[in-house]
């Protein structure tokens, strides 16, 4: 069970957004040039980003995308699930219908001992994602790296794409 | 992201065989034939089971695969483990190192903000698996169908494989 490269990119993407001055926007092309990443592909993460609410794109010279709300406002379950869906890792295919029986309005994806623990662990799992936000994550680099900020924003600056 | 559908038939695998007698045995067909699973797919679970020392097989007209250990010692994550391998889903790829400058004898994966998070999530769905074991489990299924175990046993005594 893999997750998709595509989850580490968004996260970074949406720290570094977080780092732009209020209102500035940031095209694709310059994202993918700041961590020399194929700019096709980090564009599908950007538009799926987009199409969940969590970036904003706009066209013209200064357009790009930028955060849709603020960084407090955005979940690291959030970015996973707009790159990696909604559904669960384990899908219960309820193998207990497959048994000679009545199973006449039984869903064992609820009533399986099975199903509701791993259901149990991935709760788990969503609600560490959900407890941090692309604010705390900033938060937690400006405390160990003072620079970053700065850093980013000229190596921003300075790309040319 | 996931989870392959072995790890359903690899639990109900391990349950099936905690209800049989001590010392019993049981092929992998009839274990196939229980949830009208194919048989081949369903051994290559069952050996990495045994791979990971889950599992015993032995051969001869009474042999089979049984518990290698009580199902008090097997947790739904060693389950897990031995299908899906013990590699994080989150795999950090170091994007950080992409960005020009000073890398030496850093390893993003333990220093990043992001990899440490995704971390501390995976950690809590570990913990959740390894706190549950095959015993568990079983114990739910007895006390809400206490005829299971019983009917369990009939169908493999009359399962013709």
């Amino acid at each position: 069970m893999r997750m998709s490269e595509g989850v580490e990119w968004a996260l970074h993407s949406c720290i570094n957004l977080a780092w732009l001055e209020p209102g500035e926007a940031m095209p694709a092309a310059k994202l993918a040039g700041f961590f020399s990443l194929p700019a096709a592909y980090l564009n599908k993460q950007l538009q799926a980003l987009a199409r969940a609410g969590i970036l904003t794109s706009t066209s013209g010279p200064r357009g790009g995308f930028r955060l849709a709300r603020a960084s407090e406002d955005i979940t690291m379950l959030d970015v996973v699930t707009a790159i990696e869906g909604a559904e669960q890792a384990f899908r219960c295919e309820e193998i207990l219908r497959r048994i000679p029986g009545d199973h006449e309005g039984v869903d064992y994806r609820k009533t399986c001992a099975i199903s509701q623990s791993m259901w149990r662990a991935e709760m788990a799992w969503r609600r560490e994602l959900a407890g941090q936000t692309i604010a705390d994550l900033k938060r937690t680099v400006e405390k160990r790296e003072p620079a970053t900020p700065g850093n980013v924003r000229n190596r921003f600056a300075n790309l040319r794409t």
